[in-house]
């Protein structure tokens, strides 16, 4: 692996498929712009591209990363005394962005085709205002362009204060609000272009409220920007093991694309079609970068992802969610994360002392991770009733608790969801932990999913604004 | 200045001044929020804010910035052994991005408050398209609130590239092309959204061509790239003294404020008043935020700009000159500038060979600037044609040249503009070079005004698009 590290040239076999991949995703593009610019295509290719692109600059820009001292070492390895590159999110943000940008033409190419042929003869005469404004602007949807470009601002300024939480290390809590800052724009945009402060009410309370949609106003602000604050937040605080980071949002990303595609291909044209291709359009390239970054970050990690990515990844998801109208969706998605928060409340919050990593304890002699400990000293117990619930959670086997003989608590292992399954499941390797709780993730998010679709019937007259669930 | 720099507390009348600052600031902020939002008042309070907060936040976060590797010695002064904090201009971009988010509501708020409080009656019965899309949405001036957000696009894809250019630390010859990265988003937004390419020919050219329009088509973008890449390098090439980057970005926003200004002070309300509204919106936080880092920068500096403010300055200069549509004004006041980059050319391009910085060279005996130099080894001599055309430059007095005995020339200036000065004036101090500077470029961007608002008239038959010039 060390010699890997090393090299920063791709290898032949790379070199080959990825300018495959890059060719065949430019000439499906170009197909694209042939026929009517169909954007889901012109997407996918473009996700082709932002792999390619991502792939290669992660592996390219190594020791350059290094060399601004943009470093770490992985903790759970043997043999860890040379330094990987950290940060490698921001490589995947800035390609993700990039392809982004140059993606926002192609919804709208078929308004603009109309809007500059439609337009009339361009030798007839033209009055002033046509001269100052262009093409005939009241034909363009404006909305989902505002839609478009708000996204990217909220993306674009958690791209950069997670760069600054990378390079300054910022406290964990300060860094809690970065995510607050990049709200703000979504919030703004949100506030100025669209203002839909509804929401609606669950069949049983109807008749008490008396009516089916009710306005939350200053309050449904509040709650978006404690959504913008949590998601990001949650994804970076399920991490510390190889490739955690970026399994667990890919199983989100994919997901979010299953639920979009079930509006896709309904038999007829569904009113939410709209807010769940912009979803896509989303996603796609997200995917695009965040399996390159897996590549590389996977166990044995060659490059750490650093907390750009995580801010990125969660981001998105709080993008396509409140603008796509379906937050509620991605909250039954994000259960292990808000389960790994609130069980992080009691250190989060300084009721059970917290080290500075609680990441999983790697054992040198047997290569297996094992829960992380907080030691209480013996002049230092707990609070009686904090010592209490510790006593509880053990029982409840939600936690590991060793005693002294004279019944004092010498350690408890440290509050992460992580810990916990090492708790329940016994030692393991770093990539099987990961494998197993990817895959608790896609179940308890496809159970959440068949929940949302199969029996919010029961509390909600209407599926959201459409009158029979999707599929 | 060594303990001044040691210290990152703010002195007891630097917090009461900043926080007399802020509250009146905030205060005219509530006030205008009370009445129609006034928003070149809210402009101007939130500018103050971006000052002081970027006084304060520059001054705290030095250290911090030194121990992630952001730093550098100050080549021109005696004691040149301790480093001082590198790319504050990213506080700058920051604070101003910040800024610029919280007043997007601003220039809104009578459209906002029309369509929340014309839209009817809240209680009667609400159709679903209402519902679906909040307010009123062909009211509202979508076009404007894209230009608003494309501008922020831009401003925020070129922080993030001279972010990761000072960091990385990127071959000349590869940033050259970083801004032509950031004018992606607003050539795109351009393209989707505006699509204006025609320009307005000169009188004495409308006979032969029939028409008084002519439609440059895609060659308006590439002179619109053109522009992007231009004037941010532009800017970063006339660099290397204390305070010189800011100087000429703060004279620049003065003269298109000024420019602005002529708009708003017409009897008549001038058709391009809106044009030049945004434009004051976009520079009056730019003022803030540089006065700010001039404070700290400004000889003897405490802090270095970076390449991130130069880019991020002569990128607001092409955000708000071409979705302003006055391009053509900004060449006028960036006249140095251009004279610099010609003069650059023969180093630029290798056919004189380029040190890697040609900034003054400091005399430590005489405490005084004076032209740095590119020696002539004698087996190394230049090209013949070469030679005699920097012979003729120097009988013209546009270069130093200094020869051996037998005719061989040994040293050279080196083409800058700043060298150029020094063999003109002699040797003097690096903040009185810097002041001489400044006012030449104010000089000069001054008498470019004149021509445009008085001259123009000869070649033009309309000044733009209005009938008479301004004032």
């Amino acid at each position: 692996m060390a010699n890997q590290v090393a090299s920063t040239a791709l290898s032949r076999t790379e070199s080959i498929n990825l300018g495959a991949l890059s060719l065949v995703c430019v000439a499906v593009l170009v197909r694209t712009l042939e026929g009517d610019g169909e954007p889901l295509i012109a997407s996918l290719a473009l996700s082709g591209l932002a792999f390619a692109a991502t792939y290669a600059t992660i592996r390219w820009l190594g020791p350059t990363f290094i060399k601004a001292g943009l470093k770490g070492r992985d903790l759970s390895k043997v043999n860890n005394t040379h330094y990987l590159p950290e940060c490698m999110g921001a490589v995947c943000a800035i390609v993700y962005l990039l392809i982004i940008i140059i993606f926002i033409p192609f919804p709208f190419y078929k308004d603009i085709v109309v809007a500059t042929s439609g337009g009339g003869n361009r030798d007839v005469v033209m009055n002033v205002e046509f001269v100052e404004k262009g093409r005939l602007l009241h034909k363009f949807p404006h909305s989902k362009l505002a839609s478009f470009l708000s996204a990217i601002i909220s993306l674009q300024s958690i791209t950069l204060l997670g760069i600054g939480d990378d390079l300054f290390d910022i406290r964990w809590r300060h860094k809690f609000f970065i995510p607050a800052f990049a709200s703000i724009p979504l919030l703004i945009i949100y506030f100025v272009d669209f203002g839909v402060t509804s929401i609606v009410l669950p069949t049983f309370l109807q008749p008490y409220v008396g009516r089916e949609l009710f306005d939350l106003g200053a309050l449904y602000y509040v709650y978006m920007a404690a959504f913008c604050i949590f998601s990001p937040n949650s994804i970076n605080i399920l991490a510390g093991i190889n490739g955690i980071e970026v399994t667990q949002s890919i199983v989100i990303a994919l997901l979010l694309v299953f639920n979009d595609a079930l509006y896709l291909f309904t038999p007829y044209p569904h009113p939410a079609t709209d807010s769940h291709l912009f979803s896509l359009f989303f996603l796609l390239p997200f995917l695009g970068v965040s399996f390159a970054l897996l590549y590389h970050n996977w166990y044995p990690a060659r490059v750490f992802v650093g907390d750009t990515y995580c801010y990125f990844a969660g981001m998105v998801f709080v993008v396509v969610s409140i603008l796509g109208h379906f937050s509620k969706t991605l909250i039954l998605l994000l259960i292990p994360q808000i389960f790994n928060f609130v069980y992080s409340v009691p250190q989060l919050f300084g009721l059970v002392p917290c080290p500075r990593h609680r990441l999983p304890h790697f054992n040198a002699r047997t290569g297996l991770l094992e829960p992380s400990v907080t030691k209480w000293e013996k002049e230092k117990q707990p609070h009686p009733i904090i010592a209490k619930v510790l006593h509880l959670l053990s029982q409840f086997k939600l936690l590991r608790l060793k005693q002294d003989e004279d019944g004092r608590i010498e350690e408890t292992s440290n509050f992460t969801i992580l810990n916990l399954w090492l708790v329940w499941r016994g030692p393991m390797r770093e990539d099987r932990l990961a494998i197993e709780i990817t895959v608790m993730q896609t179940l308890v998010g496809l159970f959440g999913l068949f929940v949302r679709h199969r029996l919010a019937l029961l509390i909600f007259r209407e599926d959201n604004l459409s009158y029979s669930s999707a599929v």
